[in-house]
This record gives structure tokens, C-alpha cells and sequence, in this order.
């Protein structure tokens, strides 16, 4: 077992402190300047057990928004695109829907339409969607809809559009102690699925919103039934909320990418020891997309003004990072 | 990094399927006999690849009991006595407490009469004691108290009655890659000021029961507020719920000593992995205590029925232990 105990907290501590800067670049997808400085200079700080920055293994705790900060959400959230999807498979056993909305629309591929029945047509599409099956029911449908379903404009798996240079950021903290969590708006039973394989963050590091549930229990037969019933909404001040609820400690690293953050940052800035707030501005049209105050998808208006007036590091997409998505990795 | 690399899963895997047997006891506070073999077998056969019944390290979830699990739970639980001794504090500020059950009965040390004001009684007095403060103000509040109070029949600090057999046991699982989570009908936020230090167990691998909490942010200035209103109760059928809700994986080790948590090993046996349910079960009145069916606390009746009938694995307490806390080993 020696091996095994000379993995422990003590001994890697003393890695990091003694060992040499590593030869490879840790974040080869960021270009050099002042946003990857910032990170690295962070990092470097806090886990140097002579710095005065220096926080324990312990308390390394990284907190990250999903979409639009680890994959993309546009043209809309993904999930919305799984609830459409699944709509369409379902309407055979519902011929009512045809005449309903907001199901009408989503049949009729009438987006403007959807959108006009506002959160409580989406809301009624989520539980038509989402609820009325076991939690393992649940799961195979959406480890199917990802393995038969493409984004319209990149025609490849949704899981596809994560972000390489944040896959990169990840990697890198958790390589220097830091625990990695999502923090997210998104369905956290959306999103277990396949978050383990796509970022390497298990199913119990992963907060987000989520509905009712039941134990059932039938002669050796136990089961979780999804209810149509709101339970949590892990978005704005949810964000906080979520954070010491599922994982009972402030954390030092927090990202996101939108106004819904905004409140998890501040959560974050707020701290003992020295902190990290990292914001994902959307300024690539080409290569992703161009998006902030304005948009109706992930809006970054008030945390715009917010980093600036407080100093946090802004990732601007377009000038920051040289690559967007692994499989466009040479 | 290199060395750090060296702690990749696939490379403990193969340290455990190469490795010797230990040459230490991993479990010296257990005595040989069956409950102890059960133990080894099961984790010596989920965790060697070479096995039908090998585990991948991301599924090897073990999820425990609290009170009357890891630590005692009598003469009543120490989360009872952590809010008595706030009412004795706060009635200073409360005059109206000394004629208004159930802080009557506290003030008075009329166990009975508080026991007599039933489950509305004893919601009434953690409300008052748990609430209306922000989390970091309770948090202290649970530190001091647990460093100033003492148990009334050891005499020493309650975070001393925790189990010998049960930290080796949880030190053993780890050694062997399991996570292992507390799942608890017992307060989140009461826990997890110390269950780190006592278990080795973060804040975020504990699951238990909580109130409802607000954001709050005034100029740089976060914080969460307590408010008395339940949010979850993780008891019985609850903790299955919170498992799926907290951890989102079934553990395929389940441990615990009362009915509450029969519903957690259900959960836990109908598994696609081969499974490990414990119950322990309180046979030393001297060293201890003794309780089962009738108990009004801790109690286990249909658990020890269905443990039977189910062969699942009993922990005799008189029997199987041969230490029961840390500072009674030599």
C-alpha cells in the first residue's frame, strides 16, 4: 500500500511545493497575456505552501457554471433541444399535443412560438420531459438521445462542443488539489449522465436544478420516481444557495459566464483566502458565437459591469483562446 | 507531475490487483469471526479486476449512518443536547421561554415533558436554536459548543464517542478507493463542522437533513441566512432521495443501525454490482448500550427482520468489538 499512501495530501503538497515548473504548458489551448497569467499566477500562489495565499488542500474548492461555460448553449440550451426532441418522439401517445401548447409549437418547429409561452410553456415542456420515469429510465434516455442526436450548425454529438481550453483549466486544478464541482442551472440528472466522462467530474460534484422525487420499493425492487414538481432552481442566488447545501463550503475558484453567476462569484469573492473570479465572455462569432447584454440566452450584462468595477478576469473567447473545441485540435 | 500522475486510478487498480495482502490488520478493533470476514471478503472481491465482481473506482459509493453508526446516539441524540444547551443561552433573551413548552420543559430539565410536546415540540426547539443566524455564525456556534460541553455519562467531548471499529472501517473502504458519504437524518450543517476532522469525511460527501437558507449580499458582503423553515428531512424513505439528489450513484456499500435507514439498504441491494449491507446492531450495555425494538431512539425492529431474512450483515456490537472509542485503545 506504500504507493498508495505516498499519494496522500502531505506528500503531494510537498510535490508541488519542491517539484520544478512543469515542462509542458498546462493551458496550451489560451494564448499568452494577461487572462492565462492571471490563472497561473493564481494557482501558483495558493498552492505554495511558503506563499501567504497558501490554502490547504482541503479547502481548494473550484466551482464551475456549465452551459455556455464548459459547452456551448447556443442556439439555445441544450437540454431544451433534448426536451423538443423528446417531445416529438412522444407526441405518437399524444395526440392531444397537436392542439396543445406549447407542445403545437414545438411539433410545428415553431420556435418564436415556443418562446412565447414564456417560463411556464417551458416549464410544462421540462415535466412533460423530464418527469414520470424512474431516475435510471431517465438516465438511458438521455445516454441515448446524446449518442443518436447532432447540433443543427456543428452536425456533430451536443458532448461534442465542450471546450477545450476549459477541459485544459479543469485538468489543471485538479492536478494542483483543487475539487472540481459544476454549479449549473441545468437538470442535474441531465446532466450525471455524461458530465463524468465529458470534464472528469463524478455525479456527486455536480449541483444544478432539480424535481421531486419518490422512493418506490417493491419486493427487493427499489426505485427513484421523477415527480412533475419543481424541487430547486440552482440559478442567480439559487447559485449560493446550492453551493452550501450540496457542498458546504465557499469556494475559492469560481467561473461562469453569465448574469446567472453572478451572484455565485460574488459568493466566492467574499472569502478568507484569497479567491479567483472567472467570467467567459462570449466574442467569438465565428469560430463560436458573439453574445452579452443583449442576449435572451445566457445575458451578461450586470456581471460585465461587475468584473470590471471589482477586477475579476474576463476570458474574451476570441483573443484569449486559440482553439474552441477538441475535435478541432490538430 | 509525474508522480502525481502516478496516483491515476488505473494505476491504484493495479497497485491493489499486484499487492501483497497487508501485512497489518486493517481492522485491529474488530475480533475474528464472521462479521469481520464478511467485511474483507466483500472488499477484497469487488476490488480486484481480476474478479466477476470487480467494481470500477467511480462506482465504489459507501454510504453510512451517523448517530448510533459513527458515533453514539444516547441517552438521547447529541444533537438534542446541542439544542437544549442553546436554550439554557439564549433564554436569557427569551424571558417568555419560562412559561412556553417546550422551552419550559428545557429550562426546567424535564426530559419527559419535552419528549411529551412529541415531534412539533422538538421542531419548535431546533427552529429557535438552528435558525435566524447566517451559516458561518452557526457554524461557530457548533465548533464552541462541541469544544465546551461534555457527554453525560463519559464525561469527555461528544466528538469522543465516535467508534474505533468504524474509523478503521472507513479508512479501510478509502484505502481500497470506496467514497464514502455520511447520509443522515441528523442536521447537514450541524455535521459538517466536524465530521472532517472525526471521519476524514468533507462537507460535501455528507448528506443529511436541512432548513431552508436565503442569499444575502450587501456590498461585497455574502452570506447565507438560516430560516426556520424545513427543507429535507433524510430519514427513511428520504434517504434513498438524498442519495439520488446528493450523490447520484447507488452505493453498493450501505451501513447504518435503526429502521431509518432500512430504506438506504434496500436502495443499496437491488444493485447491478454485488453489494455489502450493514447494520449494527447495540448488544453492549456495559461498554455502550443496549437497544433494539422498542427503543425510542435508534430503533431497530423491521431491520433486523429483514437483515434476517435478507442475510444481510449484523455487527454484535458485545461480540464483534473488542474497542468501542478511540481513547479506550492502548
Amino acid at each position: 500500500m506504500s504507493v498508495l499512501i505516498s499519494c496522500g495530501q502531505q506528500t503531494e503538497k510537498e510535490l508541488i511545493a519542491t517539484s520544478p515548473a512543469p515542462e509542458q504548458d498546462p493551458l496550451p489551448s489560451w494564448n499568452e497575456g494577461s487572462t492565462k497569467s492571471a490563472i497561473l499566477d493564481y494557482v501558483t500562489a495558493v498552492t505554495n505552501p511558503d506563499s501567504a495565499d497558501f490554502i490547504p488542500i482541503d479547502d481548494r474548492i473550484a466551482t464551475f457554471d456549465n452551459d455556455g461555460n464548459l459547452w456551448s448553449e447556443q442556439p439555445a440550451y441544450f437540454q431544451l433541444f433534448f426536451a423538443i426532441d423528446r417531445v416529438k418522439v412522444m407526441a405518437e401517445s399524444h395526440p392531444e399535443w397537436k392542439d396543445t401548447m406549447p407542445f403545437k409549437a414545438v411539433l410545428e418547429d415553431d420556435m418564436a412560438g415556443l418562446i412565447s409561452t414564456g417560463e411556464h410553456g417551458l416549464l410544462e415542456l421540462v415535466m412533460a420531459t423530464h418527469a414520470g420515469m424512474t431516475a435510471i429510465e431517465f438516465e438511458s434516455i438521455v445516454d441515448d438521445w446524446l449518442k443518436a442526436s447532432k447540433h443543427p450548425r456543428f452536425d456533430r454529438p451536443y458532448n461534442d462542443l465542450v471546450y477545450q481550453p476549459m477541459l485544459e483549466l479543469l485538468t489543471y486544478l485538479r492536478a494542483h488539489q483543487f475539487k472540481t464541482f459544476i454549479v449549473s442551472g441545468g437538470g442535474v440528472s441531465f446532466m450525471r449522465v455524461w458530465t463524468e466522462d465529458a470534464y472528469g467530474i463524478p455525479p456527486d460534484q455536480v449541483v444544478g436544478s432539480s424535481i421531486k422525487t419518490v422512493f418506490e420499493y417493491d419486493n427487493g425492487q427499489a426505485s427513484i420516481r421523477r415527480l412533475a414538481e419543481l424541487d430547486f432552481i440552482d440559478d442567480k442566488a439559487g447559485k449560493p444557495i446550492g453551493i452550501h447545501k450540496y457542498i458546504g463550503k465557499r469556494p475559492v475558484f469560481a467561473s461562469g459566464n453569465s448574469d446567472g453567476d453572478l451572484q455565485m462569484l460574488q459568493y466566492s469573492a467574499d472569502n478568507t483566502y484569497k479567491s479567483f473570479q472567472l467570467y467567459l465572455h462570449h466574442t467569438d462569432a465565428e469560430r463560436e458565437w458573439a453574445y452579452d447584454r443583449d442576449s435572451s440566452i445566457g445575458r451578461l450584462d450586470k456581471g460585465l459591469d461587475e468584473a470590471a468595477a471589482k477586477g475579476w478576469t474576463v476570458i474574451d473567447m476570441k483573443g484569449d483562446w486559440n482553439v474552441i473545441y477538441p475535435f478541432q485540435v490538430d
